[in-house]
């Protein structure tokens, strides 16, 4: 048994969903739990898609945490239409799965990250795929934390690319600039998986045919769900040949760190009006001998797409 | 005999003349001549800054040529306040040198680059430590120079960092953003020495006081050109322990690209007046197997400022 314990962050969301599945294929992974996020769709409304990714693959043993449900700054969340537009209506491409036998449970996700980093410390890995609010709200909770839990692998941000809902702010963080603030400056570890490597991870429907060819509810479920993604792509990203890992690719750098390569940097997160969202380093911390993020640069897509294939496809095959 | 055989374009400035110095001390660079640029001063000055610093330290041999005046898009070049504040009214530190014996060649700065292109075309390397005025001209002027140049190791640019003139943007490269575009955008293999990491390579007294206790005129002189770019910085950047070692940097990784850990990326220069000089990922050329951009993003302080004072210090004692 791995002694990485890890909790997903997810605003489920197709990539989101990809990286559900990822998560708990990986055998260095030990996914204790799922917390929602608002972003891709309403906070519930994730929670409710992950309990039907969970059930699909059958995975019913690991619970949902329901999560903060707008961003730091707010009292309210407006779903973009943009968002309907990319992961579908429901979230999940518009792909119907049966309402969940589960139910989410009564602890709220914030409360389960402090219990988790008090239990685990230092073989916690918090994976969010959505807005930093509920990381922020635990910190803001129980400052303590920031001490004991192992690492915060984030997909968000663009260091050294331009940004997908400006020309500098990556869209998750551009959800909740301040909250993602408070994660980057906060002595917490980050690995930042953001735009700079995951614009660069693309999978085609000719890997999602390998899905449906398996014969399996699962498999064909999953290659509809990620089908609608890659059509939105198309329409969205010409310039790409595919559909980006956002999500999933942050779930296989937190289980095998070499799929990328980073720069150790100490970061801050704009949240002037200007440049709100924008992930760049710390001028006046250059000199610091242990920044706090690690920010990937580079990744070994090729590799990293073997083995989300291996993963998917042998989970997919074992669920009818 | 190298042959690397480099052509220096300075807006001769401070750190400008310690580029100057490092050059002609390198022995794996041949400093075949020494373009002037506008930026720090006016062209014209500039040439004639770098031969006064080359009469300084003796090496009267080397040619300098006067480059382009002004911006690309534009008919003049004004001197900003804060050039004459950060380098002194003459540009090097308000210290008085002799009237150079020798006056700037007939030839200019955009004809000698071109010409040097064809002469020694992979084993030239062309080190702008100011706007890439120049470059750009020589490649309008004569395109075929984008496949002959081994190399531009510029001083500019930022790219995990905020920038100096605005959080965007580097000094050099706002100069004339449509220039550096040009050149960032074209064939030409470019590497990117920014803020990245001249920012985290710094000098101090300790080191001009070294150049001081060598009893010659160029120690002096030197040690007295850069305190005042000490003191300056002491006043601008109160958190930066020491002066940038912002274009010298550029001429060590020319001669020793060692120095520094790049990523290869295709780069663009944004012109557009909200984030006018910005230098960043190109997102629609990711999958580039072959980037024209090494951007340097980690440096080896320690080892680089070894061989900064190494190089200097032997120069400066013998030059009485």
């Amino acid at each position: 048994m791995t002694n990485k314990k890890v909790i997903l962050d997810l605003d489920t969301g197709i990539d989101d969903a990809m990286a559900l599945a990822y998560a708990v294929a990986a055998p260095g992974l030990d996914l204790i739990g799922v917390a929602s996020s608002y972003g891709n769709l309403v906070a519930e409304g994730a929670a409710e898609n992950s309990l039907k990714i969970l059930e699909l693959v059958g995975h019913t043993d690991i619970p949902v945490y329901v999560g903060e449900t707008h961003p730091s700054t707010s009292d309210h969340f407006d779903r973009l239409p943009v968002s309907a537009h990319i992961h579908g209506e429901n979230g999940i491409g518009d792909v119907e799965l049966p309402t969940p036998k589960r139910k989410p449970e009564k602890q709220g996700a914030v409360d389960f990250m402090i219990e988790s980093a008090h239990k685990y410390g230092k073989d916690l890995i918090i994976i969010p795929t959505g807005a930093l609010t509920n990381v922020a709200a635990a910190i803001k909770k129980d400052p303590a934390i920031v001490d004991l839990i192992g690492n915060v692998t984030l997909m968000g941000g663009a260091l050294t690319v331009q940004g997908n809902v400006s020309p500098f702010a990556e869209a998750n963080i551009s959800q909740d600039a301040e909250a993602a603030n408070e994660v980057f400056t906060s002595p917490l570890h980050d690995t930042m998986v953001g735009l700079d490597v995951t614009l660069r991870t693309l999978l085609t429907k000719k890997e999602t045919q390998q899905w449906r060819d398996l014969g399996t509810n699962a498999g064909a479920k999953f290659a509809d769900i990620v089908d609608y993604y890659i059509d939105i792509y198309a329409e969205l990203y010409p310039h790409l040949d595919g559909c980006s890992l956002h999500d999933p690719l942050a779930v296989g750098v937190a289980e095998d760190p070499s799929f990328v390569r980073t720069l150790d940097i100490d970061m801050i997160v704009n949240t002037d009006k200007e440049k709100y969202g924008r992930t760049i380093g710390d001028n006046t911390r250059l000199d610091d001998p242990n920044p706090s993020v690690s920010a990937a640069i580079e990744v070994d897509a090729d590799r990293y797409l073997e083995t989300f294939m291996n993963y998917l496809t042998n989970l997919f095959k074992n669920n009818q």
